[in-house]
């Protein structure tokens, strides 16, 4: 690669349900210029997720569809190489939606700083990202807006985001309940993450374990998963709870989408359940990423592990997207420039 | 009945699926005397509603749980016979959930002024009241926000709150668009009540229906029934919109509630989905009240036709209550005192 070009990662054709070979292209093109407020980015780490094959769907979407011979979407994590803009002056460290390529202007929609000194751009770009703590403090605390003492339960406990929601919701002095699927999981959720307590998937009686686990009730619920185990906790919702859906993974390997039955539950309790996208939380970034960053330094968050660091570069894009279309990573995956 | 006390439909036992005999009694008690910011109402017009059965139930709910002894939940409209309140002086109309009784002190709380100039009080207890009118008009612009052009859809289209919400979206300058179980009744909602169109719950393609029926799709659903229609029509929302949840009348007859498979939808389309219960919204009672009043003396609201009124007093209450639970009414029931 010539490092005064830019490398892009480009779409070719929509993909199945995974990355063929000839869906994307790296190809290499001038180094756009900046105007005023702009700045430019140069990109280290690309945050490698599930959703970015949505991203490259045609069709109805939360995010318009991308033509063929666009720039993949995808969130970055890099450093100001030249700006015209104040707020995002030459050498910050930025993040945001900045796109699958080595460069990228910017008028900062989208995007924010993030403390160098507070964490390494690995974990900025990976476990700290935008898909992984951005998305677990806006969607529990804007969108779940939890009181103080108020119970959250967070399905997929285990995972990038769910670990981090049940954290936060301990910060904010919330009981956190979590879930996953087994009973060692589940220690290691109370004992590694804080939770309260964690109610495992293949319980017998999942509305016994919820009621054990949640005796106050459920005030903020934290969707990631779907399924039963989701079925079951809306029935055990307080009066005006929110029911945020940040995502259905387990309805990903399933031959339909799960039918829930007890959306009485929202009649009954007057719920509120809304759908989490993380881009309609835009203008909370940066006032996001100060608190993650402050946490982090701190020792009150604890993430999953190191990161899965692929090195390969662009060129490398699709195949660390298919591994973790395949769900064959352990951890949260990102992509080295 | 001494007319100088308060005769009241008392609970004795937790009724089944439908009343007993021994499950309520009428008993006559004095007729309480008011106290400062207090008016006495002696109704005249009892409405009967599939909910009461819940009010009179056990266990968790979106009212206290009735003790047995006490008098039977329900809205009437009535007369001001004594008062020492300045909102609701001696010989107002007035409708509020007084009570399965003759005779009520009030503070105002979640009672409303009726004006018999625009029509009678058995309207105003039967299609113009609480749970039909008032919840059309409540749970569509209060829950709903239902902007000008807007795409309403009501599901349940015939009855009494159904035909109701449509209308009203008409007047707020909206596109109804209806559910109704045959074609004829389709007709009807369109030819009658003014919808834009209407689906017919027996389409082969509901899909279809809906996306010709909603061209710039879904921006409010406004839910009375539940079940498979509900679950196509979530496909069919527009991005931001509410899904306003009053009740699924569908489920009342199934073996186990309906499984739904879209909440997706909630997510992809950042949609809000929340519960109505009418009494949420007792500080809208008033306002909507006087509009509901306006527009049905300017002409500008069909209702189902004339309310069933049963003339058997309080000791028939068991048995207006039952036909509402069997299914049995063809229009909206209401009982004389």
């Amino acid at each position: 690669m010539d490092m005064a070009l830019n490398a892009q990662v480009v779409l070719r054709n929509r993909p199945g349900t995974r990355l063929a070979d000839t869906d994307v292209e790296v190809v290499e093109t001038e180094i756009p210029k900046i105007g005023d407020n702009e700045f430019l980015v140069q990109s280290k780490y690309i945050s490698i997720d599930f959703a970015m094959r949505g991203w490259m769907a045609a069709g109805r979407s939360y995010i318009p569809t991308l033509d063929l011979g666009g720039v993949v979407r995808g969130c970055s994590a890099g450093t100001v190489i030249s700006s015209r803009h104040k707020d995002f002056p030459e050498g910050a460290q930025v993040c945001g939606m900045l796109g699958v390529q080595s460069h990228a202007v910017s008028d900062g929609t989208g995007v924010y700083r993030v403390n160098a000194d507070q964490a390494s751009l690995q974990r900025w770009a990976g476990g700290l990202g935008p898909t992984t703590a951005l998305t677990a403090y806006l969607g529990l605390l804007h969108a779940g807006r939890p009181q103080k003492g108020d119970t959250v339960f967070v399905s997929g406990a285990t995972g990038a985001v769910g670990s981090l929601v049940g954290q936060m919701a301990k910060l904010k002095a919330c009981r956190a309940v979590g879930t996953a699927g087994d009973a060692a999981r589940c220690d290691f959720v109370v004992s590694e993450y804080g939770f309260d307590a964690c109610v495992n998937y293949s319980a017998d009686n999942l509305a016994e374990e919820i009621a054990r686990t949640c005796p106050d009730r459920i005030d903020v619920l934290f969707e990631n998963v779907g399924g039963a185990l989701f079925d079951a906790s809306l029935l055990r919702m307080n009066t005006y709870g929110r029911v945020v859906l940040c995502g259905f993974t387990s309805d990903r390997t399933a031959p339909e989408p799960y039918g829930v039955k007890n959306l009485r539950a929202v009649l009954m309790e007057r719920l509120t359940m809304l759908g989490f996208i993380l881009f309609e939380y835009a203008d909370g970034y940066q006032a996001a990423a100060d608190d993650i960053g402050t946490w982090f330094a701190d020792g009150k968050l604890k993430l999953q592990g190191e990161e899965e660091v692929h090195s390969g570069g662009l060129p490398a894009f699709a195949t660390a997207l298919n591994l973790v279309l395949d769900g064959q990573n352990t951890g949260k995956v990102i992509l080295e420039i």
